[in-house]
């Protein structure tokens, strides 16, 4: 079949919006129109080339919602008109990683899916004249239409809208998962957010559903603050207007260092500081962002040695296909709250105009609506 | 009262014999004759003048074993004969840090403690001449008696020999306590140490004692292998005899990488590889050596972000009054070994030959006995 795409020609060029060919499901695999998909920074960082491990031509997108069309031979879980939020984190059920408690990081495709391809060593899309162009953290959400394999797909409510809830593929889940997942974070807690972005006010959503009862969000840009208010946070401090360092006082904020604390920034000095801001005996800290390439954390083995702990997370700890539609309910519910992170909509048409608002700091989440 | 006690009196210098004043124990003190003292390795750090917060002229040694004399005023859990270990962790079970499961580090006569005093901010040692001595990791065990606050006073079983039990005041407890409580090693796991002196001789007979299914020993020492296999040691690897990377090598070597790894080195580039050699998605890695001052710890943050955990351990995270009198039962039947451990046993007048042992790499453990 055809699909309209925005595709990936090579590192540092907009997106070109496109049609393409789309070959239909083998075994074990899924066809699906996406109704919508979220712009995420992983797919900036992809498209501006800084990812080493970033392939071209490719269609990005991985934070997408949408119907099922047809399925593979095989597929038993799901059927056409089923409801599906891609995963770019497999859940198989099957493999030594699923089988293990501590972990969410199924490896069962994951060799193929960072070449950019199916589980078979094949890619379904192509341009018009027959030449591959690659999936994308097995997802390519940036495409109308799209294959993926069976357990690289959560079924959730028909009801929910899928406008909102395709930010529950990746940010949603990644915020709050890394509280209650990675974290487990108990109520009564105090925390501390690093980087008040689209995954720093979903940590910190996340901390007010686990009942913590202090939620500092760290952040340089004075205007994030009544949104995260908004989600929960506590204290605010901009580390601008902090006289001397930054680390004694948070601790003395939080009372001798919080319980835990989370870095959504990216940014391995932030990260150091993130662990040197937990308590004494028990903090625990969270690394949550994605470092430049070749970027180190570093701290003296004293801070772990009295007691903190250091942890990152991939994919909120979530395993998307038993975990993603109880946040997809907890949305309905009412318990987490998505709407106002999305700022900006768009169609596919103007899909680069959402990268333009990213840099621009202007959105929180911009979301293409096919 | 007068005693005999080997007193640091500048970094650097071997310890001087002498006799030194001992004031009675004051209000909730606790003066016991020492029996036996292990050398350890902090003590040798502390004298050498590497520890930047060393003090003199000061009585070191801080694992002891003994018999309670005299009890100072509001003393209850303890009465003279009874058998004890000094704790250089103490257990108040009154502070914020008593009261919290996830922490052993009690802090309610730590400023005092690291100032080389008793709680009262005074010290009960003092030359002839009426100099004042400091109190060391709030032990002094290198004099034949010493006082201690009651909450630093571990209550141990009466039949227990003195000359063995000591090493539970540190070497023991620390590495069997960084299995069992810190990394919490479940039956079957796999694990990796580093460093095969005599912490790590305990953290092998901890894995042992944990049920572990594989444990590795590296040390570029070939003659710690036999002792090693003997506490349970499966696996013997010599960085010296690996080619290429020492990593990759320990990853194949445990099946993808150990599900715990210790570093009982002290070495900062050794705390990494511990971390890097541990199972992505699940591996946990524990710092036990103490670095030298201002070194760091650092990795990629990639290490993190795809499960590995990196923690620290202080006392083998023991609840001194509570944890050590098990371990010392644990020796009594038979449950771990210490006897092979101690190599050389020694008067007080040789004190510092131990120190040359030590030196050497010729001793496990030196113990003094009085």
């Amino acid at each position: 079949m055809r699909t309209r795409a925005a595709v990936a020609t090579a590192a540092g060029k907009p997106l070109e919006i496109m049609e393409v060919n789309l070959d239909g499901p083998r075994a074990g695999e899924v066809l699906i129109e996406v109704k919508a998909t979220g712009i995420c920074h992983t797919d900036e960082f992809t498209l501006s080339g800084a990812d080493p491990e970033g392939l071209f031509p490719a269609i990005l997108g991985h934070e997408g919602a949408g119907v099922v069309m047809e399925v593979g031979e095989g597929v038993t879980s799901l059927k056409p008109g089923d409801h599906v939020i891609p995963l770019y984190t497999p859940e198989c059920r099957e493999c030594e990683y699923c089988l293990n408690p501590k972990t969410n990081l199924c490896q069962s495709i994951r060799t193929t899916q960072g070449q950019g391809l199916m589980p078979d060593g094949t890619s379904r899309f192509s341009t018009l004249d027959g030449d591959p162009i690659l999936h994308y953290m097995g997802c390519s959400t940036f495409s109308n239409h799209t294959v993926l394999p069976e357990i690289a797909l959560a079924k959730v409510r028909p009801d929910a809208p899928f406008d909102k809830i395709c930010y529950i593929g990746c940010g949603v889940t990644t915020g709050i998962g890394a509280v209650i997942n990675t974290a487990k974070v108990e109520i009564g807690s105090r925390a501390i957010v690093f980087g008040l972005g689209g995954i720093g006010l979903n940590v910190i959503q996340g901390l007010r559903l686990a009942g913590a009862d202090q939620i500092v969000g760290v952040d340089l840009n004075p205007d994030k603050k009544p949104m995260a208010e908004r989600f929960g946070m506590t204290d605010f401090v901009n580390p601008s207007e902090v006289e001397g360092d930054l680390v004694p006082y948070l601790v003395n904020l939080t009372k001798g260092g919080a319980d835990y604390t989370f870095d959504a920034t990216g940014n391995v000095k932030v990260m150091r500081q993130a662990l040197e801001s937990a308590h004494k005996g028990w903090g625990e800290s969270v690394i949550i962002g994605v470092a430049p390439a070749g970027a180190e954390i570093s701290t003296r083995p004293f801070q772990l040695v009295t007691g903190r702990v250091w942890r990152g997370t991939a994919f909120g700890g979530a395993r998307g296909r038993t975990d993603v539609p109880r946040i997809v309910d907890w949305y309905m519910d009412g318990k987490i709250e998505i709407d106002p992170m999305i700022t900006h909509t768009m169609g596919l048409d103007d899909i680069n105009k959402g990268f333009d608002l990213m840099h621009a700091g202007e959105s929180i989440r911009s979301v293409v609506v096919y």
